[in-house]
């Protein structure tokens, strides 16, 4: 069994604790935070200096902190005592983040995978592995469906607006452009759908505030549905996403198109079921001696599965 | 430079000779064939037999002869001398092929990677990826749009058809079932759709002895079309395949669907572009001393690029 803890305790680490029970191999020892007396659903809670006296047996530790105020600093203290993953997604620090905690995890003969989950993650490994196949052709990632917390507020800044909930959607119409090949218009990519609680009289108004308000709607497609504040309640309450990464790759006269697409329920469930998979590899990575810092590109499928290498070969390959 | 020999000169080993020169990182040596007098397109032909003397400086060998012919003897020979890369696709012998060929690889410190395209290859690569995230959740493959060569003989057989080209389409109905977790007919994965060249008056009977057609057609959804033999030459010569790979995975309450699609315009083109990526991929591996003989399972992305680590993760991370 590989002794899993939890360091954080928002949406993801949340999530993380929700999903690890099926992954039998992992057994979680703890919620690691720096609140006192944090209430957990399923496993004990402990205060997050104590990870730093080594009094817990813990195998890897799951960072589920903000990127802005808490990885930077934690990864790199914590790779100091443990294998360590983190969803670190500032995209100009990921080198220098890399770089500090490839130090600690060495010194410390221990394994670290950085910037892990859907993108930076998934969606990272889709677009290398289509660009190394087909290095010529045209690469494209579209967002959605998802709900944009910016773009939700911005429509809840309208006057006469009481409830709002807006979804980026591709538009599809430009994703069978890209993957034909044919010209498109980056501006043209999403689509906006907008939820809107308000009073019928306000309606008009509202719909045309919302379709020309600049940097957020002017000029996007842009869709105003009104609904009752029960239907908004029903059917718009979840943490939907996805998107698709898709590249129009050329081989000689021939097209070869790949696409990956992602179609979420539920966006912390999934980023935690991705950092769980890196656990284990950072686990069997550092087993087999491979100490420092890596990320979703240095691991092969071998590192992220529980199952023989045997008898992947022979159920799946 | 990466040196690479090819070996076999049918449609893959023209695909690989024609696509080489649009990855600047590998150079090919020439084309080994058992033919005499082998007329090549672009680099000069051998006999295979030089391959066996070591008169020739090459890197990697990439095999193009038949799963069925060639390649369980032929990988394990040239492993001997070489690193070496195979499309082996006899799903049950695939176990014994890794085993010979590691034991040629590890005796010579040389490294190859067997059974690489796209299936096997970078589906059973996208299978795995998604089934060790979502653990719980039911995985499908679908074919096409792809011609089938067994079913347009079929139709060849029926009296009075001219010319023929069937292809295997996913049936989107089915698809979605699939990715909504609905129950699904396996029967009723793939659509057949007919292009058929025959005199007019016997279009109604040849359509009924297709569509009625024991284990090719009775039972799956048929279309069949009557062309000209003008709009057939034009239209269906070419050899498009691809498929899909989707997951209807769970994380607790919540359905996340992953998918991946390819949509190739001509199908050995592809083949040969993630045979020569891997090339360079097992070229890298040797460098390391990873000696032995792998599968896609084993590789990571930094393995397959040309490009510096740290730029793939400053570019596409």
């Amino acid at each position: 069994m590989i002794k899993i803890a939890i360091v954080g305790y928002g949406n993801l680490g949340k999530a993380v604790e929700a999903h690890l029970k099926n992954y039998p191999d992992l057994q979680c020892i703890g919620i690691f935070s720096r609140r006192d007396n944090l209430k957990t659903q399923i496993y004990p809670s402990f205060h997050y200096d104590e990870l730093l006296n080594g009094e817990h047996d813990i195998d890897v530790c799951i960072l589920c902190g903000s990127s802005d105020q808490d990885l930077m600093s934690q990864t790199q203290e914590l790779s100091q005592y443990y294998n360590c993953i983190d969803s670190f997604d500032i995209h100009r620090l990921i080198p220098e983040h890399l770089d500090n905690v490839d130090k600690t995890s060495k010194r410390a003969k221990k394994t670290s995978i950085i910037s892990v989950g859907w993108d930076p993650g998934l969606f990272s490994w889709q677009r290398l592995l289509f660009e190394t196949i087909t290095p010529i052709g045209t690469s494209e990632t579209f967002w959605g469906k998802g709900v944009s917390q910016g773009h939700s507020n911005a429509i809840l800044n309208v006057e006469g607006v009481k409830k709002a909930v807006q979804y980026t959607i591709p538009n599809t119409e430009t994703l069978k452009k890209v993957q034909a090949g044919l010209s498109y218009d980056k501006e043209e990519k999403h689509e906006r759908h907008c939820y809107v609680v308000a009073d019928e009289k306000d309606h008009d108004r509202i719909k045309q505030d919302i379709i020309t308000m600049p940097h957020y709607f002017a000029g996007t497609k842009t869709l105003v549905y009104f609904v009752s504040e029960e239907e908004l309640k029903r059917n718009h309450h979840g943490k939907p996403h996805g998107g698709i990464v898709t590249r129009y790759g050329q081989t000689g006269d021939f097209n070869q198109t790949m696409s990956f697409n992602l179609d979420l329920e539920d966006n912390p469930s999934f980023t935690a079921t991705v950092l769980i998979v890196c656990a284990r590899a950072a686990f069997k990575m550092n087993k087999s001696k491979r100490f420092g810092a890596f990320t979703i590109f240095d691991l092969s499928l071998t590192d992220l599965s529980d199952k023989p290498r045997s008898t992947l070969i022979k159920d799946l390959l």
